[in-house]
């Protein structure tokens, strides 16, 4: 049995979602077990002071490009999407109500996918239910389950104890104790793996 | 002769001292010519609405174990400085005043461990003298230099254009017009050179 890095995620963040497409290759190669872990970024920032790289312009138009170069790296299919910044609140609220059961890790991919492979607004529900179907999913009850109460809560929790552990952006990975911050971080997640 | 590299720097940030310590391989192996341009961080925070990863505690404690992991990495010696942030007005304006003359190289380089490697405090002018003496360099000569309405000219002019050119954070590189931010994109530089 692996080690388990803690992944947290934010559909929202391009960052998380370039991570998360390398995620599969770097569990096979290391044989760690990656929890994928919700929480809401708008709250992190909003609770640390920090803000979207492109709330400063310079950086926002360099990370466009520099996206695009780790893309590129990678062989990972990925464009901005048109939409962004995308309202998460949501979507994020339907992560935690399928956390721990069947159709989870399916979900996670789906909306990924839409939002940063193929550009879907993801701010209309409507949108959201469809791409859910189009993999296979009941687009219809996962909405419901994400505003639920139980939801709601969820998230909200989950975004203060990440807070707590000191998490300031996504995506943020946990080895134990050892944070790890950005998807260009990856290397020293693989060292914290062989650690 | 190998592409040049513009490498834009200002002594307060730690993460510039580990590209600066790298360069010499990097140019070594590529043949590329690295041209040290000074700017005043702080000028362009100010103008880009930017500010120091430190303004951000919950960042600040991550980036501090994140620099020791790639000073590691590369064996590059290094501790956080007692005096952290610097005020580098004096000593990038007294870059400004060396820049294309015989101690550049040594000034810049003797100012780098100073600071980040020996953990002096480069705020005080009687510390640097006595640290640029130690190198061999004219201490007064230097100070009176950097006090000079031409070297503070340069510097306002220099962070300016480096503000025109869409820098927004240190360390920056140019390889014609493409823009690379941070010690941790030297392999993004590498590939450009080589393209």
């Amino acid at each position: 049995m692996g080690k388990t890095v803690e992944f947290l995620f934010d559909f929202g963040s391009p960052a998380t979602y370039l991570a998360h497409k390398r995620i599969p290759e770097i569990a096979a190669r290391t044989g760690a077990v990656f929890d994928y872990q919700p929480f809401l970024l708008g709250g992190v920032f909003k609770a640390t002071g920090n803000a979207s790289p492109i709330s400063v312009p310079a950086k926002g138009r360099w990370m466009l490009g520099d996206l695009g170069r780790w893309a590129r790296k990678h062989g990972t299919p990925f464009r901005m999407n048109p939409n962004f910044p995308i309202n998460t609140l949501t979507l994020m609220r339907a992560a935690e109500a399928l956390k721990g059961k069947p159709g989870f890790d399916r979900y996670v991919d789906a909306v990924f996918d839409a939002i940063w492979k193929d550009g879907e607004n993801m701010n209309d529900e409507a949108v959201v239910a469809e791409v859910l179907y189009a993999a296979g999913l009941d687009g219809k009850a996962i909405l419901e389950a994400a505003h639920s109460d139980e939801a709601k809560a969820k998230l909200k929790a989950d975004t203060e104890r990440a807070v707590e552990r000191g998490v300031f952006g996504a995506p943020t990975f946990f080895i134990g104790d050892e944070m790890h911050f950005g998807q260009d971080r990856l290397d020293f997640v693989e060292d914290a793996i062989a650690a």
